[in-house]
């Protein structure tokens, strides 16, 4: 491993480089253009490469075949930047209004083209394939993870690892657990038809503000009652819209919301009783309804054995590691966990001395490019580990 | 009138010991034995007296005809006492465990004897008939009035006239109202099916506790936004009950109250809406219900121009008179009303010197006396007004 | 009155020109600039007639002295209109967008122009003063009425009178009562201070929108329990905003909401409950709160002999007369019976054929004109009860 | 282990014999009286072992030491019974009226028993030291197992391990699991002092029904918002009382019910917010409170290297053997965890042929006799895996 950590750092200077570039070039999710044309140009350097675009509507997918015979091993990046005004007082500020490399994709993209560079110059040492998966649409359901593997991206791929920097947790320390990692975040939208009329004639309307307000305190019900105590779930109005005036009675009310769990049938439950309660409340209260809900990403789910390698790679590598608990967050990391034994791992990137602890989706968020060493030797150690380096 | 006023004055004694003895001797509604005889008893020794009983199961009705013609005019006293326990220290306590006069309706009889007694005496004064309606059974729905009047009770009988002491205001004031004076008063009984289960999982139940308290929140609407503002209503849930054990999820919770209203229509509003919203409280959360709910004493609704011979009475005697707000209380002389033009007052018995102002239904009740002479005199000049005497 | 008929008749032609004059050029409240100068330029034609203006920011107040001295009996019409957009398809349209006379004081302002029209013809049958009140911004809080008062406009006047049309009632038809007529109209405007969040991260926020439920629910009560089921009154929650996305939990959540009352010591209670309430569920949910109340016109409260003035003016003229319920809307003509002994009533508009029952502040609203000669000569009667004409 | 088996085989019938005593003679929580002398009379019997008792109020250990040194095994056997009428239809259905050993501890009794025979009878095998621990009052906070520890049961005792047959798993099933395996289990107790009245007169009365109604409903949000949703926790009201006439507003309600958490920290959460809300409606409603929170037994953390043991144990007998999710019951056992290393497992007892699977606390519980000689076997098994045997 020494050797290779040399390389790495050798290529230090480059990464910086090119994240910093991404950084000032974001695009939004399903716009991704310019880093899109960005990653191939320089895929197409490396002559030791197949790549296959677009897979989906704007992925790409690189792929070098080994001389010699042996597991195929996918990593991921993915390289959307999200609808957030950078605050950063730094030289590698976004120049794009109104979007930043805000959730660190930049870095993951970085990582991946590196590792690209890096396989391409040892390919002798390659035993079997490496498929670089560069996704595009992460931040935005339905997201580009599903596409990109109805269009083949998995194609041949024994076992995928994926990675994500993460602010909050110490610069290269790794995090993950064996099961349920990440979970299935969904989105719903209610609005109850009540009847308008004068705020003093209350008798002659039916107040959907009132009804609305029932909801809300009935439907806490659903995770404090509903759930097995053992499940996990969380459920979220976080906005509420009606009126117009204050004294008049509106016509209607309008909640939308999210939806956390793990397991499908938990999410079921959620979803049944989040209409049932509403159905029941509207009954009673001489009103109707809409009720949309839209089921976001799976739940990212490690596979045991390819989490144990990632716990073997940070310990051989000397990093902290620790379990970590499930996370109420979402990725559709999940749908190539679906398909294919993987493990989805937390690099920390957060440096207090950096400033780089801030929360992910921040104005001020930014990457302790250092880590996107750790998670290079990270992907390197696992080959070895998977008998592919 | 001053020679009424003498007369009544030389009564004061009897009435006194009368109403003690009757005060010492209470008995429950619809087991008025031995009260029913005391009257009969007093009655049969007024010669110009035709007694008519039982009328309905207990009742009494005393007529006596006038040598000229005339109007008909009815009183009307009730009879029983209630399941009070007497406290009071005085030596006419209520000698039954468990029974005592605690809402002054000993006085009520007592007045309306005496009236007898005095039209006895002054036989030939009277132009026309006057009725002595002696009722069993106020306290309790349904009551002795409605058996009563199917039995014959105002059989030719043109106006009609009741009375009801009232400790909250001072003795000898009079205070009645031109319409709408004492509430209909309803019965509910609502029983929440759940599902019981361990305390400790609740999503194996349906928890009827957590139902129920949706639900009495819930039906604060029916005041608040199902009348129109203009009408008035009560609904009071009096009691709740549920569950045996601390950490065992019970299978049903039960609750009973009261809704009070003045106006048929209202009491339909709030009767429809108590079931849509327990119906669709109980969809909301998979239970289900029983829901039983009783009709009580209809409105005491007074008619203007007796009401003003009241008004007028008063005046004449020099009382303090003032018109009353609707009261949330029921009496079933509501039902003579719904028959007759009359009218229901309040005689105060409040003073303070003699102990007299406790709330009617508590166990220091008691009556100031003086209020029967008050109500006699009253009786007497509606009688003048009406031109009977 | 057969002479004044007649003559109000033969004005007719002119009232309704003026009042499409005025319905076609509506000014918002505070902002009467054209209208206010048009009354001017109607009223300096009239000989007999003292004006003083500005009254207030804007008011007019003319006064007619009779040769013999009397009684000085004022009118008052109210001249502003709303901020609504004319939709009804005829001739007269408000030729201002976003401005509509929807509730009728076009109407209003030209029964008094033509009455102040009449009275300066028939100046010799004067005894007594009559003064006319043109009253600007009836329809925003705080009104153009207290300022006016403030200003002199009541000075020397014996008694007020005051006229809304109105479409609910049939045209003609008049309708008033003896005590409080018109509610008293709040406003509140409560923003709850929770902390902000991820949506998936409740423990880590607290959330205003559960908080701001919890709190509409809990608010009902007020009035199914802390009023006296005798009085009245009405809590309406016309508006909340909460939130930005839907899987964010918001900073803070923003209620506005009305009471209407008729009694200050209502008033009061719902004012105090509504903030007792407020601090107590955010000391529960640990937010805090910001609380404004503000109080808006008082009740208009009629005086019961100028009652039975309009009463009688209305049957010695055969027109329908019928007590109304109090009503849950506001009117600023509360403060000129504040002050002096009067009466407001309401002149039925609504005519079927006409199309002129269509509530008012809607957006097709229109006027039975035909009811402006019943108002003037509404007038003109309760001057001669009054014994000026 | 084939010797142990046929040894184990031996006793059988001994085992159902004595098991069935104890249950038809059961004895509540701090009531063993005859258990006791039962359980002494046995080990008396016994050359190899030293008797201390009482241990505790009631308790009883014994030891054997073996000739050679090692290490110090302990295991416990609780023998109390439940309030429960048994209504199961056997022979050895209990004699004694409202109690039954409704949990199966009986059986847990019988198989200590029993595995203190063997090893007296193979005294020579033993290599350290076992020791017995008779427990009472599992059933009943404060239970007897702290007491019991304080007394000395764990003197010298290097781990410890325990068993509760479990109806709702296949007989001779075994599950366990590494770390938090049932929850702590505390108690609550409210009062919500209002001011009692009239039911047709709330405004004078302060209604604690409306108040309980409001709390219950907010409290739902401790789970559900105040959580971390990767923690666990269940909050349930389990019985409510208030009122006694459906027409009178009682001046209290009084709530009790039960909180289940694994950790201190989410316990202190929940008993925090509890009395939050609490006061916060209570302010927001001008009532007052009494709140009482009595802590229950701390949860059952196993330790993973008994656990492994455990595990082996099973897979060594070829039983079947699952990881058990968390369960939300409690068991006094914890304690003994809080000093020293042990698991506590679950040997499945269900038998659907023999009517066994019928849930515990249920009165026609049964046991599937057959269990307690798996549970003896995995007591060997352990011993011999601990190098005792």
């Amino acid at each position: 491993m020494i050797k290779w950590q040399t390389q790495i750092e050798s290529k230090f200077e480059q990464m910086v480089e090119m994240r910093r570039y991404l950084h000032m070039h974001p695009e939004l999710s399903f716009h991704e253009i310019e880093t899109h044309k960005f990653i191939l140009s320089h895929l197409r350097k490396l002559d030791k490469l197949d790549i296959i675009e677009p897979v989906g509507e704007r992925g790409i997918v690189a792929k070098i075949e080994g001389k010699k015979p042996g597991k195929t091993i996918a990593f991921r990046a993915d390289f959307d930047a999200l609808p957030i005004q950078d605050e950063k007082d730094v030289p590698y500020k976004s120049t794009i209004d109104g979007a930043m490399h805000a959730c660190g994709h930049d870095g993951h993209t970085t990582t991946l083209l590196t590792l690209c560079t890096l396989l391409n110059e040892n390919y002798d040492a390659i035993n079997g394939n490496v498929v670089f998966i560069f996704q595009y649409a992460e931040e935005v359901s339905p997201g580009g993870a599903n596409p990109m593997i109805i269009d083949g991206a998995l194609d041949g791929v024994d076992t995928v690892y994926g990675n994500h920097f993460w602010s909050g947790h110490e610069t290269s320390s790794i995090k993950t657990n064996p099961s349920e990692m990440m979970a299935s975040p969904d989105y719903f939208k209610i609005t109850i038809q009540g009847k308008g009329g004068h705020g003093a004639k209350p008798h002659t309307s039916i107040d959907p503000i009132v009804i609305a307000a029932e909801y809300i305190s009935s439907l806490q019900k659903i995770i404090s009652r509903k759930l097995d105590p053992i499940d996990r779930g969380v459920l979220t109005v976080g906005k509420i819209e009606a009126g117009t005036a204050f004294n008049i009675i509106s016509d209607t009310a309008t909640l939308e919301g999210t939806v956390r769990t793990f397991k499908p049938e938990v999410k079921e439950i959620i979803e049944v009783e989040l209409e049932r309660l509403l159905k029941g409340i509207c009954i009673a209260n001489d009103a109707t309804y809409d009720f949309y809900y839209r089921h976001g990403y799976p739940t990212v789910v490690n596979h045991n054995e390819q989490y144990e390698i990632v716990k073997q790679a940070a310990e051989e590598l000397g990093l902290t590691y620790d379990d970590i608990d499930p996370m109420m967050i979402g990725e559709d990391f999940s749908y190539y966990l679906l398909e294919r034994p993987g493990c989805f791992f937390l690099t920390g990137s957060g440096n207090e001395s950096k400033g780089s602890t801030i929360p992910h989706h921040h104005p001020m968020f930014d990457l302790d490019e250092d880590a996107m060493k750790t998670t290079t030797a990270m992907f390197i150690k696992i080959l070895e580990i998977e008998g592919v380096l």
